[in-house]
């Protein structure tokens, strides 16, 4: 858990190149007109959305700014599929899921016939998917319970270790934005303290979020299954149950923040209607904030999708980004790379 | 919320005074055998309990100690009521309940004829709670609703700031214990991240735990109402709803703290039998591990009670702490003072 974040590292790498390189450049010459100082976001190509971070950064930032926030309340929230890294055209979380039925399969014989364990089993995910909500949590509660959390969080590592991605013969843990991992070093090098807060199962996020992107388990929130609090003899552990208890999305967002967060935040990112509530509740706080939405128009280096889309709809985002002050992120247009190249 | 906390501050003042006595004593001749170096625990008598404190804290935090424990897990969880500050003979909370219920009284008149409500305004406090839990959550649900949880709070800092406990004739929340402010300090100085995880409400103890204890919103868990998300126009708001979402006590502590902390603590604090899940969760992992439960006996200088108690009672604990390798803190023994000096 506390081993420097792959993904930070490496942006973090980046990110002083960029510093010294601005600075080396300033010892030997003027600089040409539009040249960047120091850039932090050194993977976004100028425009309006890189320009927004960096003047909101900086307001909340300089001290005597008649923007200035104390660092406590710097708050930043991140919602992770679709945000972060690849939601598309299935939740990794799935993806597991589906490994995780397909492993428990011999244990449970009755599956072969029953949906949607049948065609989850028959490598049809789209089918398996097909009863919506209830197939999905039907599913996610099979493959994950019966263990203490502490089992389950280690048989993530290992998975997520592993499993590649078909399309782009990466394993899913380096489909995460490089663009969004330099926001995040950006943010905490500024002061900001950062969270996820998405639908993804919180024991799931968990166990990845500290090495990926820095964020450590105590600033991770989601979706969450009953525990039960079992002793026996000397030991106590925390059993996930097959029951839901908190379905992180859409308002369960804000009201998941100030259970966890207690303040509010003044920076949140998103990318589907499930997180218009909290960039709502972000952004009407007094004082400058920010509300920002990544939108998948990129099929070429990732996917394209919004209103249409089964996952990851924005439609309520897009009507509405104006009227609140919202920026979108242009994936194919802000982006310079998407995804950091491989070691 | 970010100004320096009183309690530490003062807490900071006394410990820097030891450690400076101790440099200047060092400084001018051999110390006598038995004096202290630097106290870390000043206002603790020396025994088996503060001995153990100190002995646990340089063990986890030493490099290269077998029982090293790298910064980020060094996680300690504290109870507040009864073992921060004090509960008897009512718990502080219920104090500014009922001071709600008479100030909200003339809106609802049917109160005057209708229990619980009848014996709190008649100012019957023991009658009041007869109903025992249910009648407490009646009177709780009453008093905390239907406003957002920032004006909540903002409602609890004028309330604090003002009432005043009739023993002892000072602020509820300069009656928190002197050697426990040490040991946060001692244990935040030391690398650690200190929660508080108690029944009081979560909305309750946010509007002081960060100036009395340090302890900022994002690290108090506690009894948490329903919220609902609203919004108006460009507004958004989170409302307090008259209904309980999360108790937190007994086997829902070491739930709690795996939704809020995600790693299971190396330290935990309490004082009644709602804490004893907490410490076992906590005591049972690998390493080294503390667990402690206050022990009031102390009817002189505080309230001496434990098994036949409704408020705070602890029999279960008496029954395990041996088993568990937990230490008893007898607050007539062991502290040296129980509450800081009035400045």
């Amino acid at each position: 858990m506390n081993a420097t974040p792959i993904a930070t590292r490496m942006s973090r790498r980046r990110w002083l190149a960029a510093a010294l390189l601005s600075v080396v450049l300033a010892a030997c010459a003027p600089l040409p007109p539009g040249a960047a100082g120091t850039d932090p976001l050194p993977s976004w190509n100028a425009g309006p959305a890189k320009q927004r971070i960096i003047d909101f950064v900086r307001a909340v930032s300089t001290e005597g700014s008649k923007d200035y926030v104390a660092p406590a309340e710097r708050v930043a929230v991140f919602d992770n599929d679709g945000t972060l890294w690849t939601e598309y055209p299935m939740y990794t979380q799935m993806l597991f899921v589906f490994d995780r039925i397909k492993a428990l399969a011999p244990q449970h014989p009755q599956w072969q016939q029953q949906e949607p364990f049948k065609s989850a089993l028959a490598g049809d995910l789209r089918g398996a998917l097909a009863g919506g909500e209830q197939a999905i949590a039907q599913l996610v509660l099979a493959a994950q319970s019966g263990m203490s959390t502490e089992a389950f969080e280690g048989q993530v590592r290992r998975w997520i270790g592993q499993a590649q991605d078909p399309r782009f013969k990466r394993p899913y843990e380096t489909l995460s934005y490089q663009p969004m991992h330099e926001v995040l070093w950006y943010l905490r090098a500024s002061g900001f303290t950062t969270y996820i807060v998405s639908g993804g199962s919180q024991a799931f996020m968990r166990a990845f979020a500290d090495r990926v992107y820095g964020i450590p388990p105590e600033r991770v929130i989601g979706t969450r299954q009953q525990l039960e609090f079992q002793v026996r003899g000397r030991n106590a552990e925390l059993l996930l149950l097959p029951k839901v208890d908190f379905v992180n999305d859409g308002d369960n967002k804000p009201v998941a923040i100030d259970a966890g967060v207690g303040r509010r935040p003044i920076a949140a990112f998103g990318n589907s209607d499930g997180d218009v509530p909290m960039l709502q509740y972000t952004t009407s706080g007094p004082g400058l904030r920010l509300g920002m939405l990544v939108h998948h128009d990129d099929a070429q280096r990732e996917y394209a999708y919004d209103r249409a889309s089964a996952i990851g709809r924005l439609s309520q985002g897009l009507d509405l980004y104006k009227t609140w002050g919202w920026t979108l992120i242009s994936m194919k247009n802000d982006w310079k790379t998407v995804f950091d190249p491989l070691p």
